[in-house]
């Protein structure tokens, strides 16, 4: 896509800190790193998210994700890491083309820390589980 | 694993809210949502971490977690998704069985708001490069 930034970057018309390419993936240093070695993956192909990817792309960026996280962990000696892909504003995607955020952790690095999941009343889950059960037999 | 609470789930000895099954993948709702929908997608086959899952689970899991984030978006009526991998205690692994978080999102829902990132000096990206491309090379 024309004015799409990692678009830009997969052509060479804008730098990137590439630590990974074949030909269907590339995967460099996010320039604003939530921690050192934090590395985003992505497919050169154009799609805006998760919802959309060919699954064969989506193949190869689990594999290259899978390998790259591998390297990065090491690299920057971790404790852990956080794999994220966020779709639409509402969950804080910035640029519209799929990415994966690989960010190493460290003990007591203190970002991300925040998991702010609760105990759901059983009737509630099972409301929402009939709901998304009716939308996976509608896509069948 | 005997004592997985993940592979009891998946042996049917513990409840689960069932979203989504086939030979390789479940899919189940989080009993303590982030968000209503929060859901779980996880091979049936044990591995610790995204550095010890087999490819074909990886991809199993990636093209599972595409179609199961798909139906809850829209059963949830949803404005945004985010998919989540945890690996080890310090990046908030709870469970010890791989497994991907969709958490559906909604505007200022005011969950998982803080996205610590911060501008990185050049020379600084460049070192954490050179060791993540000599891992990958290794890796090979």
């Amino acid at each position: 896509m024309a004015d799409c930034i990692f678009c830009r970057i997969i052509r060479g018309e804008l730098p990137c800190a590439k630590v990974y390419e074949d030909e269907f993936v590339i995967g460099f240093l996010d320039i604003n790193p939530i921690n050192p070695g934090h590395t985003l993956v992505l497919p050169k192909r154009h799609y805006g998210t998760l919802f959309e990817i060919s699954q064969d792309d989506l193949h190869a960026c689990a594999a290259a994700s899978q390998k790259i996280a591998t390297a990065v962990y090491k690299a920057v000696k971790a404790s852990g890491l956080n794999l994220f892909q966020n779709n639409y504003r509402a969950a804080g995607q910035l640029i519209d083309h799929i990415h994966f955020h690989l960010v190493p952790r460290f003990p007591r690095d203190m970002v991300l820390s925040s998991w702010p999941g609760k105990p759901c009343p059983q009737a509630e889950l099972d409301n929402i589980l009939e709901k998304i059960r009716a939308e996976l037999a509608i896509g069948e």
